[in-house]
């Protein structure tokens, strides 16, 4: 039988394994971050309509442009994350892992270099990986902030052509203020003054689940400042793979060199439209998430869990001597979390009412036991 | 205000503009390969109803792996092309687009080279560029089949590590033979003794309109060989974006290390499984195009055109001293066809047969016009 290993496949990827969390079968499903909640059925019939409409002229390639799912798409951010934003400054793909994609191609790639503070979505490093484009891993402090001074030095040492800002950071929570993220972006200018200047990712996955606003406004005037997002979380539909950036219009034609003709399907387009009609519902379900979010934070403090402070749909906890031993043990009672290989910390998504009391009641058999 | 150039983008991709036929609205567009029939009424409504059960979980991510949906391919190809295949010889992706992306990322990139033989598919080299391949132009004959002595000696000369052959080939139409694709294959083999081998790429997304059998059972003992499909045109579903492969299941343990985790949406896993279910009524529609074809290039015989033979749904006519001029030319009579740059020729794709007449009609009075 041919292996992986007999045929010509790149050397950096001989003896790697796909990325993606084990999918196994319990009850309590808390370890890739999804909404728990279904979409209302009201949306579902709304799909379904709009999607048969999209199928009747499914022998015709789909708007290569996406302009009714941007105009859309540029609608909701205006309307929530502080900053009036037009159709020419949203670009769409599938899912923000295919946004990130096509920006590595177009500001990364061959000979060029993309930094991250760590821990943090693992998929920057992946993706930089998967386009040719190096990876710095850059600092955070003890408490999971970025350390401004520590990372300035860093961007000035190593002077990336593109630098990721996670915020709400995953794993940890952690959200980075907007003076952070000033204070990088000019940092990463300074350092790339020989060229035109670095780009910079903000990767606001979860930013409808924080505390603060988002930092979209900052996109304005910064033609080298990206805000990407996703559907999969606030809108509930992780099964959609819907990814969007907010930037500079021409950010948005750049990445249009790189990304494939006709990326996004017709029936893609047709039901993130149907989501976005259904936004405020949508956005309710943002809020008990939150709520839910914070019962979590304070019942593991009750505990006697370390907590990371959370701005996401998850929360960072420990610390275990052992977090993989700690990850069997909630399995053993049934609830699925995630180990992201931060040494003594295990994160867990905020689920429904009862997921996170079945999550809380596993956690404290666990602390008993460990303490027996 | 800002521009690509203010951007830090990539050297090359400086001065160059998106990928993509020109969108116009003209009555007859026949200028991307697109089936014209529309899906029939019955196989919207399991659309609609398959996109309804999906979405009642949409909050969860989609299938990683695509069982369902690979099984459906496994099984269509099984019944139609000639070989037994299972799914784990079957990989899908975002449009055949994504596949061939997934395929070079893995045995391409930085540092490789891929070669096909032009004019053919302008993705292939497109993609290469894209992913970091280096990619070289590979000979034709002047009728635009393949001189195997040529490729030969091309392949021993410039030991690609990928190898693209089309057939049919777009945009000539030309199929290729399988002793063919085997001397090539083993060209490619003997010329990278030295590594694991090279890729060969058989690319068919128009193999089920063609006179000749599918070249996928040349797969059988080859782990080098890949054959790449798409719903796209013989589905009639270019607005889903489903393409995909079928080779030795190491190949498709390969691509995993590259895919994006969770690539292939709920939406268009599910849209794909009920096309699939109507695969006879499709392939009715095919048969009608197939005899359509044929009459294009019987009638534009008669008017006096060259005709390549054709083994795809377009037809590539000629010769004109100017077919930019020829393209205007029928461009202004309503008929849209596709200037693919080719010196001398044009390619239009096989539509209804009121969209045919029409276009017979514009090139007789263009004919008309030009021999006057």
């Amino acid at each position: 039988m041919t292996g992986i290993d007999d045929l010509p496949i790149r050397d950096e990827l001989r003896g790697k394994s796909p990325y993606g969390a084990p999918q196994l079968d319990v009850p309590v499903r808390l370890n890739t971050n999804e909404n728990p909640y279904p979409l209302p059925e009201p949306l579902v019939a709304r799909i379904a309509e709009r999607v048969a409409e999209a199928a009747r002229n499914l022998n015709r390639y789909p708007d290569r442009d996406a302009v009714e799912l941007r105009t859309g798409l540029a609608r909701y951010l205006s309307r929530t994350a502080g900053l009036e934003v037009g159709v020419a400054q949203v670009w769409a793909a599938n899912g923000s892992n295919e946004v990130l994609q096509q920006l590595l191609q177009t500001f990364g790639g061959p000979g060029r270099t993309a930094m991250g503070f760590e821990p943090s979505y693992s998929m920057h490093a992946l993706i930089s990986r998967g386009t040719g484009t190096g990876w710095i891993s850059g600092p955070r402090n003890a408490d999971f902030t970025i350390d401004v001074d520590a990372a300035r030095k860093a961007i000035a040492e190593h002077r990336p052509d593109v630098v990721f800002i996670t915020s709400p950071n995953n794993p940890t929570g952690t959200a980075v203020g907007a003076e952070t993220v000033l204070a990088l972006h000019d940092a990463a200018q300074d350092a790339r003054a020989d060229t035109a200047g670095a780009l910079v990712v903000v990767d606001e996955a979860y930013g409808e689940f924080s505390h603060r606003p988002s930092l979209l406004p900052l996109i304005e005037g910064r033609p080298r400042l990206v805000l990407s997002r996703t559907m999969s979380k606030a809108f509930g539909a992780a099964g959609l793979r819907l990814g969007y950036l907010a930037a500079d219009p021409a950010v948005v034609d750049a990445v249009q060199l790189v990304r494939l003709p006709y990326h996004l399907s017709a029936v893609t387009q047709a039901t993130a439209l149907a989501a976005l009609e259904h936004t405020d519902t949508l956005l309710g379900y943002v809020e008990a998430l939150k709520a839910e979010r914070d019962r979590l934070v304070g019942e593991l403090r009750t505990i006697g869990c370390e907590v990371t402070d959370s701005d996401a749909n998850f929360v960072q906890f420990g610390r275990f001597e052992d977090a993989h031993a700690a990850w069997r043990g909630l399995l053993d009672r049934g609830v699925l979390v995630r180990d992201n290989g931060v040494p003594g910390w295990l994160r867990v998504t905020a689920g429904t009412p009862a997921e996170n009391d079945a999550f809380l009641d596993a956690v404290r058999e666990l602390m008993k036991e460990t303490s027996a």
